[in-house]
């Protein structure tokens, strides 16, 4: 099944909870807004396309379970859950994108029902959206793969961080649904030990996500420590580099730390490095020094899981993200085709 | 206290428990074969020249604890624990070289009390050679460093692997004994789980043990993860990269996985990249494709101690070191002074 989907018998919204992967495969329902809040905190549900895809599920569901008796009163409810799935993670974009964008389809609603209706088709909208545009990006980035390649990935660019089929992750299924036998190493991808305050869990989402979905379609995979990545390339076991992005400024690309230092490595065996992003990541008007990179907290180096892995007191740097300069990139794969750095940045406004 | 040493009083032999480091500082006492076979096993003492010590003080303890009433029985008693030693992790060249030198120091010894003293002041020896050899090679590597340095690291090439002061770690606490302020960024270095058949131990070199022992030392220190090298050699945090070294060939610097890539990293910052290791490390006659480079367990990758981290059945690579080409390397820092690559092969002779 998808990421995240509807349950259209009962009404309710179904997710993989990604916290239990790989050991467990387990499809949660979230009946109440309560129960998808705690979802979204707990990262049940990861990844910014998901994320959006839960926010439009996220008011349809309160539609559908309100019981208010008047429309004023059921768009009242609505907003208020809103503003309740928004602030579960005040800085995911595509979280508060989904809400509004699933609350602005519901204006021309003339009672209830349609209010229902109306919110509940721009959710599943939203979701299939999503889901073709990594199609489109995945049958570009395709072109770019040869029988029998390997691609080195990082993180988890995957249909698990979308709706479904992936980025990163959906060239090579788009590849492969082509009929070139393509191969993947995965880094393990440290560190993200995510969790509640009592415990950290350790999410390595090369590791523990990117492997399980590959495994699941049967695409082969091996798994190596980040670290690796320089040997592997020395040794002539990668052909390609692809991986996603969280952010794409003019001169750089962010994404999960440790993608710049594939980059050189990549760049230093005349190893191809491409990124695989929908255009919406692009953010052109910005350059690198004007983001400011996430820094984490050294419990995740500390302990993995609640096993202590270095002194309590050590000093740590934990960037979330790194940036890879844009001379690093070969080139930038979307729905809209694929770019090639330097950017023309007219001709990437036309098509984005 | 050593990483292993000698207590006079008791004629045992104590060493630092390193599988409890860094949750916990314990020096245990090994009063028999047996118990020091099984520190040597479980990686309580580890790294090659702390090795070699252990298997000379371990004659020695057989030497004090035997009951023989002749001198032929104690010589069969002596060389019968020298084997069981040696079979304890039969790769290990300088466990068998501390044993052999310390066997044959006795052979002179005319009775069971002149056998003691032998082998103890020879055991003794080795442990003293190895501190001042790192002292003078950390002599030689100060020179290299200037006050306000930051040198990265990568696994543990510290005091822990030897019986005292450390070759990389070494170079580091000579230039702070020179009044030098010299800072540490230590890399987590993945993966190593060691441990018994029922249960995997993270092992993590780098957040283990390089920094609790740079911390004992009062020397600043910050963890990251390997990935995370490329991202603060970016960013001008870097001065130098010092490394220590399993096995140097004509061509390249055999070390433990990750090196290549930050050998790479530093290159492309042109960063100074450092080996310091003393010269029994130096393997001439052989070329990087004579040496067979370990892979290591699957079962390290899919676990972190007892929480599994990757399907069960996905498949790993994990070799256990790197080769770094000699292009990439700025300097061999050794006790009989520093070598510059290409290397005058007779001119290293002369000086080994």
């Amino acid at each position: 099944m998808r990421t995240i989907d509807w349950d259209y018998e009962k009404n309710n919204i179904i997710m993989i909870d990604q916290t239990l992967l790989p050991a467990e495969y387990r499809i949660i329902e979230c009946s109440t807004i309560e129960s998808l809040c705690e979802a979204i905190i707990s990262l049940r549900v990861r990844g910014a396309p998901a994320l959006g895809a839960a926010g439009g599920f996220g008011v349809a569901l309160s539609a559908f379970k309100s019981n208010a008796s008047s429309l004023d009163a059921l768009i009242k409810n609505i907003e208020n859950a809103g503003k309740t799935l928004i602030a579960t993670r005040p800085t995911a974009v595509n979280l508060s994108w989904g809400v509004k964008r699933v609350i602005r389809a519901m204006e021309d609603a003339r009672n209830i029902k349609e209010t229902r209706m109306f919110a509940l088709d721009e959710a599943k909208a939203i979701a299939d959206e999503d889901v073709k545009k990594n199609m489109q990006l995945g049958e570009y980035g395709a072109s770019l793969l040869e029988d029998g390649d390997t691609v080195l990935t990082h993180c988890n660019a995957g249909r698990l961080a979308c709706v479904d089929w992936g980025t990163a992750l959906g060239v090579i299924r788009s590849a492969r649904a082509d009929g070139k036998d393509i191969k993947v190493i995965a880094c393990e991808t440290r560190p993200l030990n995510q969790g509640s305050r009592r415990e950290t869990r350790p999410l390595n989402q090369g590791s523990r996500l990117t492997t399980w979905e590959l495994m699941e379609d049967k695409i082969p995979v091996t798994l190596i420590t980040d670290s690796m990545s320089g040997h592997v390339m020395r040794k002539g076991m990668v052909d390609k580099v692809i991986v996603g992005a969280d952010r794409i400024t003019q001169d750089a690309v962010f994404n999960k730390i440790g993608t710049y230092t594939h980059s050189i490595i990549a760049k230093e065996h005349g190893i191809p490095f491409y990124v695989a992003a929908p255009v919406s990541t692009f953010d052109f008007e910005r350059l690198e020094d004007d983001v400011e990179i996430e820094i984490r907290k050294p419990q995740e180096l500390r302990f993995f899981g609640n096993r202590q892995i270095a002194p309590l007191d050590v000093d740590v740097y934990n960037p979330a993200f790194d940036a890879t300069p844009m001379e690093n990139v070969t080139g930038i794969i979307t729905e809209n085709g694929i770019f090639y750095p330097p950017f023309l940045i007219d001709e990437v406004k036309i098509r984005v």
